[in-house]
């Protein structure tokens, strides 16, 4: 069919991954290789510069910087981008209650030119969790609700391993097994996964009942969160305090 | 044609970028996705165990652990790899000096499945630097060669300005302008560049004259490399010391 053939026939997706060693973040650059309009999921304050020298060579222009969730392990960079770059929209789930320029809610395409990613609910970390998924559901960026081999911990900021684990099987684990998932870090060194590796290779879910899962989650003894009392507030408005 | 109609059914290449964060160095895992065999390049001996459960859990065949070079910054997995994997062989070049199963000349292929590498000779970081490319050119895995807007250091390792140069322009500029750039490191955090990019934003490159970018690299005033003494010597034996 005509349709079909004409996105086949697209140009790819443009596409970089960015890493800030600090807190082990991933931050990643999508563009429609059409209009030249990109959006940036999960900025971090500390490396805002070089994300700009990245869309300025690419020739590119930010049109949002999306937050998966309010972060507790670092700030934010989506408010000093809204700041800099005109046009450019801050972006996160509007139950965070975390200020931005634009509060998202469950479903919501989030388009950048030719392409968007869909905004799906999955809380369990936070209560205001989203995943993001490009419309040719080619990848899914998880932030801290699935993470390869693991997942984000539910013991702080409105976690619940319950909600976790309804998040990821209906909102996730319902994407096509070729799905590729890009998580909001790894602490080994690996930038994706697949969703059909997770389901098979998840030590938490795979095979795990919704009864062993919450057991999982409750006994993981994890430290404080080192620098959650310095990032939830200034992540709670948008990672820039009011001058 | 027919040829052309089934090189673009085919499936697309399995690929995992990887990271070691103590030596800021970026592991590549390569397979075919029709037979399952896969080469790493890179591989860094304090990952080994972790690039083993991915190669794993995807179902993947080791044929062959390939070095850019004789690196200076951290010790090899190669060699490791080689004598845990049954008919996976190590590789280097041949003019490095170092143990290997394998010493590969320039123009040699390193064939995994229906896909190969092709082992491009770019001297001037050391004499045995080599720039791994895939058969479609779109990747070129450049280690300490060409880097992400610079090169690598000049001033060890039979490194040389001049040579380093005529590598980069020879064999590496000469790859289309879409090839991805994927470097050993990068110590801002991103993953890739591409050649396009790199002709026009590379500050040592672009634009400058051999005489420009040799008094650039005469100057850079870099400190002794810090883990030099440990790792040359282990890395001159594939990482691995006779027992
Ligand atoms: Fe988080
Ligand atoms: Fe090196």
């Amino acid at each position: 069919t005509v349709a079909a053939r004409e996105y086949k026939d697209e140009l790819p997706l443009l596409f970089r991954p960015l890493y800030e060693e600090t807190s082990w973040t991933y931050t990643f650059l999508l563009g429609c290789p059409v209009t030249k309009e990109a959006i940036l999921i999960d900025p971090v304050d500390l490396t805002v510069e070089r994300d700009l020298q990245v869309i300025k060579e690419m020739g590119l222009t930010l049109v949002a910087a999306l937050n998966t969730h309010c972060h507790a392990d670092h700030v934010t960079g989506s408010g000093l981008l809204a700041q800099k770059v005109p046009g450019c929209k801050s972006m996160i789930a509007k139950i965070s209650g975390a200020k931005a320029s634009i509060h998202l809610e469950p479903g919501n395409r989030v388009r950048f030119g030719r392409r968007y990613v869909e905004a799906r609910a999955t809380p369990g970390h936070t209560n205001g969790c989203m995943t993001f998924v490009t419309d040719d559901m080619k990848m899914a960026f998880t932030g801290d609700a699935l993470l390869i081999r693991g997942c984000g911990r539910t013991d702080f900021q409105q976690g619940s391993p319950e909600t976790m684990f309804e998040s990821i099987w209906t909102q996730i684990f319902s994407l096509p097994h070729e799905t590729s998932v890009y998580p909001g870090h790894d602490y080994r060194g690996r930038l994706m996964s697949t969703i059909g590796e997770e389901k098979r290779f998840n030590s938490r879910l795979s095979g795990k009942s919704k009864e062993e899962f919450i057991e999982i989650m409750n006994n993981l003894k994890l430290a404080y969160p080192k620098k959650i009392d310095v990032a939830l507030p200034a992540n709670l408005v948008d990672g820039v305090l009011a001058s």
